[in-house]
């Protein structure tokens, strides 16, 4: 069965002061329909990816809070995966189509997080890790820092050469005109940021950021014909360990390995086929183990490419986080699965601006909650 | 494609002070794989409904959490749809296999709530509730007072009338070994017990509860040919407003009447069929309205069905809630979903002990999220 992205829409990324959850949901489920000129009437499910409204806003059932928001009566499924979500609810409503139940489906991916004090959001956050290291007081920074620490010692990175990842997603996010952060950035500038957790320092962290993203995938012949032809070949998630203290190397994550591994059988295609992704870079290192966990770099490799500008737009490579990646674009956690899916349809279809990856006909997606307790790979063509 | 329950296991509900989530899901685990003969490794996909882990205990990921908890490091999806959290997940299972991504799947509905105070809880739930009606200060025994109100004065029922529902359901519930409340009760006791929400007393309000119920779907024909032969027929969602000042009348929900409707027709059958169904009553006027949206009772009949002994175990009709229902068998609200597929089962099967409904083939369940915001329907055949 043939599933395509006939719609999408994303909001700018960032803080979002004077803009409520209802209206930033209002923003793509309006535009993505428009893109697809597409009646609402046509949507027959929703699929919402998101993770904190119940922590920090004690609101639960926000599939149907936001179908009654939306105006449409149907059925409706919220998903949480942490920082995943998006791709989890993608993932979800791609199973409900290839089942037969529904032929168009909406998924929006959504987060309101600078509403909350810092403190609220980083407890929140730390929802999805494990009562060790909750107990432990660590944050999400704490504990991509002990990955970074090992990682570099490994392989002899050092904290320079890690720098390159956020200077290059920047590079990218200044041609993005959704991006929360458009400015380009200096590898002398990220050393001489704050050290927020030895070895990553303020310029290795995504930001907290307010966002909505939202595609309409759909089954029906008709749709397709009039769509761009961008295509779901492949939709996998895997599973790790939630605490770190699980795993057997902390330089690989298994849910990424096994998604992409059984993603790309899905889609019949290697990994050195896909001319453009969009991957969880929350933390600079994310991104290095990402590149490795994908088969896109060697073992050991990741800092390196980006630093050698093997992925960053111009190179004949894959071409990495072409939106700015979570850093520069910005990680509204639910919003961010979707955004990134969408950044790869706009990519396939030519029509990514500044930003275009030239020739793209393959493009897949990286999404992680936690420290890598799930990942969500989703492989698109056109 | 045939998609069998080939095994199931629920935990006592109760007011497990003694027992945490992770022994919970444990012992569901263990069990249901006893139960069908199956190792673990055929399990190659986790669902897991939880409403409230994390507003109360500030756990999220909890698909993650779980897999690891129970040593499958599969493909892991949380559905959240408050007190329908079960049933969504089950619902997602069951596409998940229907789509030819897994052929067994394992669904997991635990929630704890009586380790918090009765003000967390409330709150929690609330989180289930309309901006509105949070503000409003008004709680769920609240909102289903308003729905009594309005029903009991169009239909000119008594509050007599009202508490034959939980009467009857304490009478099934005391034949479940697995039930919160296994006391009989009175409709005098219940007219004397304290008043929670006029028209509501105690003994209309189903229970804050602890439990874990898990079932395994499976299309693998060996693994079919080898269980008692159990199938899913239908699953259907559907959706109404979430707040009840959004509704043009109090005394039907939308989302079980569109859902159940989906359900019948997926299955090819019509209501008068149905022998034994697990229904919704979180309040007493819920399991009336639920045999009106079910088409089981004529309009303005579901309480006095009830009163009149036509539901109730021995009677030639329907028999709802063998189980106990939501009142005796208890309500942690994510396993609740869950429970009824295995009471269900157990009934198809003929395993229900002294609370069998004779010759029955045809079972239904009804599971309810907020005030009727979403429902979940699922038809079950032998």
């Amino acid at each position: 069965m043939k599933i395509g992205v006939i719609g999408y829409s994303t909001t700018e990324f960032g803080e979002l002061w004077d803009r409520s959850p209802r209206d930033l949901s209002r923003e793509v489920f309006l535009n993505s329909l428009k893109g697809a000129r597409l009646e609402a009437a046509k949507i027959e499910a929703l699929y919402v990816g998101n993770m904190l409204a119940g922590i920090l806003g004690n609101q639960a059932n926000l599939a149907s809070f936001y179908a009654e928001e939306l105006g449409i009566a149907v059925p409706s499924v919220r998903v949480e995966a942490a920082c995943a979500s998006g791709s989890v609810a993608l993932h979800n409503a791609v199973q409900s189509v290839k089942a037969g139940l529904y032929k168009t489906v909406m998924v929006l991916g959504i987060e309101k997080m600078t509403d909350h004090t810092q403190d609220e959001v980083i407890a929140g956050l730390m929802a999805a890790g494990s009562d060790e290291e909750r107990a432990s007081g660590i944050t999400f920074a704490g504990l991509y820092a002990l990955i970074a620490q090992t990682y570099m010692k490994k392989y002899g990175i050092s904290e320079e050469d890690l720098a390159e990842i956020p200077v290059k997603n920047h590079f990218h996010g200044s041609l993005n005109p959704k991006a929360q952060f458009r400015n380009l950035i200096t590898v002398e500038q990220v050393m001489k940021s704050a050290r927020i957790s030895d070895p990553l320092k303020l310029l290795d962290c995504s930001p907290i950021s307010d966002g909505a993203s939202a595609v309409i995938i759909s089954s029906d012949s008709k749709l397709l014909a009039k769509s761009k032809g961008v295509t779901i070949v492949a939709s996998q998630l895997g599973t790790d360990s939630v605490g770190l203290c699980g795993r057997e190397d902390l330089t690989t994550l298994k849910s990424a390995v096994s998604a992409s591994k059984k993603a790309y059988a899905e889609a019949s295609i290697k990994a050195h086929e896909v001319a453009v992704a969009e991957v969880h870079d929350c933390f600079s290192i994310a991104e290095a183990i990402a590149l490795e966990d994908l088969s896109f770099s060697k073992k050991g490799m990741g800092v390196l490419d980006v630093k050698n500008g093997k992925v960053t737009l111009g190179s004949s490579g894959v071409i990495i986080n072409p939106s700015g990646g979570l850093k520069a674009c910005g990680h509204p956690v639910g919003a961010t699965g979707i955004k990134q899916v969408i950044e790869i349809a706009m990519q396939l279809e030519g029509v990514a601006g500044k930003r275009q990856v030239k020739n793209a006909t393959i493009g897949l997606t990286h999404n992680v909650g936690g420290s890598g307790a799930v990942a969500g790979v989703h492989i698109l063509r056109i």
